[in-house]
């Protein structure tokens, strides 16, 4: 029994992912169906390729991850499937998958054109009931992904939004999601901050507002205080306590978010 | 193992779903659950009727699809369990079968009155629990319609709204539903387009706009334009490349779409 | 095989839920999980309680359920296994449990500080993928809560809201939950009704406006016109046919409801 997972933008109100598994159970009946996420903002591929490497890791190894989130469906894009260490991947070639090409998760990725194993006559406008689907429910009987393909080396990678540094004690960074509670997620690692060598701490700022050091639960602060973390996914994560900070802060996606190490006192 | 689709109008804010599949679970633990959607508009059968329409071929054959939009629930309408070619129907007596009704995908249609298969005590209002889901759950252990009552031929028909022809080269039809992305869809097949015989094709208009042919895919128009493209359900979608042509065309479920066939060039 | 329930705030729109089914299959392949609600409002635990206690009666004995809504992740709150007539229960400890308290379900709880069953290092943000997902995961394989920490009776209780009293025929309760479809979710039950010996009917008053007796089924009242019913979890509920009684009625969580029963007939 093997689990396909589900990352989409396709929402709850249509029945597009209940189609894409009773594909999927046509092909592989013993197949464990998991949504992961069906809330990505339409189109937008950065954001899924962000929760896609935030949640991968938690699955079985071996776990057949399929992305649809396809702005380019019916047109020139490719398909591709790829083995990674951890898992395999089922995707649209428009950068879904940036991040685990980063990290070095992938290791093969081939170009779909098998057509034995499509969806006839395959849709202009939904390639994952007549692409992705049945890839994903074929893998997830055997291993092996050459059957569906040629090897391709040139698959779409986006530039990942990454932080720049400022001096030796600053870094510039900006929100790359904001959560159903207003947290707003950063690019910037736990890691990096810690390059900084933030001996006496740091001060985080957004929207013209300064926060003091990492706190250690949202609940330190009051009701509706503003302050920083570090999230689940290891990113450093604003937050309001019991409140939205995106609302608070009027912040959202691409917000500019500045973290500053404090220096060792200075001898006057 | 079967398969037990669920298409409601519960939304996600209740608990309404998961208590229907711990019903369904508690009479068939090997029972493979399916949300196929739980967006449906609140009490709208028709919508409902036309998204299953869309959806049963996906599944495999046997399948139980179960349907609870249910505005009449705890009154005089009755529970019916029917037999498809392809597919089992769990629902109330409303019209949500319509379109299977009309393609031929209906074959032998049973009122529900078997107490023994029902949830005691019946509540007013949550016939989705006491009484589609056991019974769903019942039949997904044995197939046979025949013990949950008697057979009917009078069950409810919805008039499904059906483009109207004006002339030889023009269809009048309708948006059947506003995807999550924002494309309208129409109820004009594209069966019905080619029956128009569009030599030298079609314009489509909505809200005062028109459109010219066909598109490959959404991508071959440039970011915010609107076209037209055959969906992937079979029948004529209004897009905005990478937006949401509802919004844009501010157009919703009902506005008047118009095809029309451009004939021959004319000899002067 | 033994069903796993979900119950959180997470919503839809990230992957906590997915990453904590990923979490739990991970440790138990053959648990069947089963989403109960994530549409909980955020930090609600009054809410998450109370869907809760309509829900668990109508799963199998035995199905673990799991439930994050958790204000103080990270912080000083403790996490709980609970062992019920019924079910199991994995929570942290702020009071999500109160109704299953009150009833009697609860039996024996047991406080988590088995390091052994946690995801390390267990993040401060996210304890449903850390702690309650793996506790989870490991009771569904095998039954016994006391592997997971030592025995508490100690645990956070909510003050849960009854209806007062006014005189021997009159009760003034509260809205608890608001549904889908805009239906008002009382916590006044039909028993307390009952125990006002209402032999000539009852009045229901709410935001100024009196509704006379309980209706059998939503369509007895004209589309738009409002009035009680007995709702699915046996609590009193107010509904406007066809429409959303909160919009209506601008009602929603917290607003004052009325019950009088009418008395006998006066001679005069």
């Amino acid at each position: 029994m093997r689990i396909i997972t589900l990352l989409t933008d396709f929402g709850h109100a249509d029945p597009f992912v209940g189609i894409m598994k009773g594909v999927i159970l046509g092909i592989n009946p013993r197949a464990q169906i998991v949504d992961l996420c069906h809330g990505v903002s339409p189109q937008d591929v950065l954001e899924a390729a962000f929760l896609l490497d935030c949640s991968y890791q938690y699955f079985p190894k071996g776990t057949v991850h399929l992305v649809v989130v396809d702005p380019g469906v019916g047109g020139m894009r490719k398909g591709l499937v790829a083995e990674g260490r951890h898992g395999y991947y089922v995707a649209p070639d428009n950068g879904v998958l940036s991040y685990l090409f980063a990290s070095g998760e992938i290791r093969r990725v081939v170009e779909i054109t098998a057509e034995a194993y499509l969806l006839h006559p395959v849709s202009q406008t939904f390639h994952g009931r007549d692409v992705f689907a049945p890839v994903a429910g074929h893998l997830s009987r055997r291993s092996g992904i050459d059957r569906f393909g040629q090897a391709t080396a040139r698959s779409v990678r986006l530039r990942l939004p990454v932080p720049a540094k400022r001096g030796s004690r600053v870094l510039v960074g900006s929100i790359l999601h904001v959560d159903r509670f207003g947290n707003l997620i950063t690019n910037i690692s736990g890691r990096q901050i810690s390059a900084l060598h933030p001996e006496r701490g740091i001060t985080v700022s957004i929207r013209g507002q300064t926060m003091r050091g990492l706190q250690q639960s949202y609940d330190r602060l009051k009701p509706g205080e503003t302050g920083a973390i570090l999230g689940s996914a290891g990113y450093l994560e604003i937050f309001a306590n019991q409140r939205s900070a995106a609302r608070l802060l009027k912040a959202g996606r691409g917000a500019a978010v500045r973290v500053e190490a404090r220096g060792r006192r200075r001898r006057r």
